[in-house]
């Protein structure tokens, strides 16, 4: 038990206040993080003022919008007024609307007008993340004027480290790096100062999109524009960082066969931990129920040979296997960018095989071990089982995300577990008319 | 086929030329990294020397590897010369030892001290991907003197945006953000300018530590010192980005049984892309014979009550689904820091409620539907197993990854298909263990 949750837990306030002061906004946040709502409550409004802001700015949505529930609505304007315009977008965007519309109305004219722009863009649109606020440059002034204009309107501003530059009918046109206006000469033009190529998106693109476009040209900040080229924001580096995070989360839970709990683990409570998998589970379970179903069919066959029965969890076990396999790897090259729709016809022939040879050397494999142990008749089944199951496996597995990425659904939500379970069925069907053939019976 | 592959399989270089001036960075990024490796030697000599190395500084390691492989060494010393030092770095680390040495040999001295600087770190670690140029203020300037400093020398510095401070013995004390120094009244002293907190970590950190604390803290930059606490270098918030990206799309692939691939996935060999799962799935099919063991003991039960068959792949299929959620939810939450070892008994415990409740909600459904086909035995049969196998998975789900973590194993080695593997078997001793009690046989 850490000495933050002793003092807590003791309620002992007076060195509740001294370990604030000790420790770094960052152990305060993780802290408050881990600890559940009402002691974090209490322990919040133990933290000193000019610290509160900081530390409430790197918590949670989750865990922001739970102190707010309980602090009193003065310090509540107070605290919406002090975060970024964008951070103030995001939060009230998971409060109940009527509630929302209640502290938005409280706030300042300028920082209300600057929300109410973030949260007039469709939802995941780079819109709603974007800095509303930007120092903007003429093209025609020198980096003297240039400095000066940082100087004069750049105090409070988020995204000041790159500087869009617009034309005379206040178009964009490009970006300055700050780093450069700053080693320029006095009197070189804004326009000398302009990096090479200008990079901007449209207010309503996605907001992963958009990220992953800061990330690969490694840029502080992408300007944002409206339809008509005018600027209407800029997307941060760091905002930009966590959204390609909580996709990445998405992924990789859903791969995992559960819906992210959008907060975090150890504070969740046990209705959501459940509700988060239980959906998934019961789909899947649904989907298994195939399974018996096709067991049925063949009961006959099981009866005359029952050693058929051996295998059905190794085959169906290493058909999920291969399909999860071939489904990670092209929905996190798709998450990449590194294929495209077009590519399709390239990725599944890739697969296919890639599961040929998978399912060759694990068929020879099977086959020396079944041979010597159920003899040559079940080495054959089993060895042909394998190799047809891998290679369906792999189509399957590169088939279903990429499809579901083209009609518009989260390739993650047909990955790994979807398809394991797919597999199962088609892969006992196949297993089962193989033996038949070899068996003929 | 997109126009630049069309240009290039024509050998069309009058036009291929031209395409890359009227392209920017990202597309010639992007058809590079898309095109096989002799047309992308071909096409990387066309492209304007200006523009070939903002190129080939977004190309993937991988790829700027077999780009070098076939530049003439002039060319490659050029390209060299030019990178940043930490790309320079990383791109060396991949390359065979001699030719490494030889290139480092052929840079001018500055570059290859700063390289070599960086290669003298541990793999992985910080040290190797921090930008060993930076400029550093002293505490009793005047704003006026800093920007004086960071004029003269900030010229060709990566990390330029967030400054560090060094006190008399050289010794880091804090960051000074240029927004803020660019801001601030001509003499102010940079005491006064100093962020609220001093961030940094030792070279020796991990490289996913000190990315993750830099996402965490939203920062541009942040400093890595020596053990001394003297200023080593700085890690740039890009090539944090990079970082954790890498690391996600490692787990994200475990989680899915493979290995990272390392390079783009279209170009990659089909060698490659089957080695990365074979021994994977060679571990998972050796493991998976465990299930065949379990199924000999039972055979006489099996061929008692066939219909016990039946529902094989049903069970071990949801009991690998509960487990997966488990690992993947515990894993990722381990790798966010939202969980430590401290936690692992709260994490259990968790678990096995969540998994107690999952399995109920199966245990009741399955009763209904079994009870109303299969009789009230079979509906007992598979409803106990159902519960004991959802408690048994959730517990292993969580179990193994936390350990696997303690004893410096990544967790996402013993994630989703290990996992589901073990559960398997365990879970089939389950079933028929509880169907002998039942049916008294």
């Amino acid at each position: 038990m850490s000495e933050f949750s002793h003092l807590i837990s003791e309620k002992n306030f007076k060195q509740l206040r001294q370990w604030f002061h000790e420790n770094g906004t960052l152990e305060i946040v993780e802290e408050l993080t881990r600890s559940d709502p009402e002691q974090r409550a209490i322990a919040f409004r133990l933290i000193p003022k000019a610290r509160a802001i900081d530390v409430f700015e790197m918590l949670d949505p989750s865990v922001q919008q739970q102190i707010l529930n309980i602090l009193r609505e003065p310090r509540v304007r107070e605290i919406l007024e002090e975060l970024e315009p964008d951070d103030r977008a995001r939060l009230l965007d998971e409060m109940p609307p009527l509630l929302a519309k209640k502290l938005l109305e409280g706030l300042s004219f300028k920082e209300r007008r600057l929300t109410s722009l973030l949260l007039g863009y469709p939802e995941n649109s780079v819109g709603r993340i974007m800095s509303p606020e930007f120092v903007d440059l003429e093209i025609n002034m020198t980096s003297n004027e240039a400095i000066a204009r940082v100087r004069s309107s750049g105090r409070g501003v988020e995204a000041i480290y790159s500087l869009p530059v617009i034309d005379q009918n206040h178009k964009f046109i490009g970006t300055i790096d700050l780093g450069d206006l700053v080693l320029a000469d006095c009197n070189i033009t804004t326009e000398k100062l302009l990096t090479e190529e200008a990079y901007s998106v449209k207010a309503d693109e996605s907001q992963e999109k958009a990220s992953r476009l800061l990330l690969d040209l490694g840029l502080i900040a992408l300007p944002v524009v409206d339809s008509e080229e005018k600027l209407a924001g800029v997307l941060t580096f760091d905002d930009a960082m966590e959204v390609l995070q909580e996709s990445d989360t998405e992924d990789y839970l859903r791969t995992g066969a559960s819906e992210p709990l959008r907060e975090p683990y150890l504070t969740a409570s046990m209705l959501r931990l459940t509700k988060t998998r239980a959906v998934w589970l019961l789909v899947l379970a649904l989907a298994a129920t195939l399974t018996v179903n096709v067991l049925n069919l063949f009961q006959s066959t099981l009866e005359s040979v029952l050693t058929l029965s051996l295998f059905i969890p190794l085959l169906i076990g290493i058909g999920g296997n291969i399909g999860s396999q071939s489904a990670t790897i092209i929905i996190r090259a798709m998450a990449l960018g590194e294929i495209r729709f077009g590519d399709t016809g390239a990725v599944l022939f890739r697969e296919i095989r890639v599961g040929a040879l998978l399912g060759l050397v694990l068929g020879i494999m099977g086959f020396i071990f079944v041979s010597i142990v159920f003899g040559i008749n079940m080495a054959i089944i089993l060895s042909l089982s394998l190799f047809s199951i891998a290679v369906l496996a792999a189509f399957a597995g590169s088939l279903l995300p990429m499809t579901a990425k083209k009609i518009g659904i989260d390739p993650a939500v047909v990955s790994a577990p979807i398809i394991s379970t797919l597999v199962d069925a088609s892969g006992l069907i196949i297993y089962f008319l193989i033996a038949k053939m070899v068996l003929s019976i």
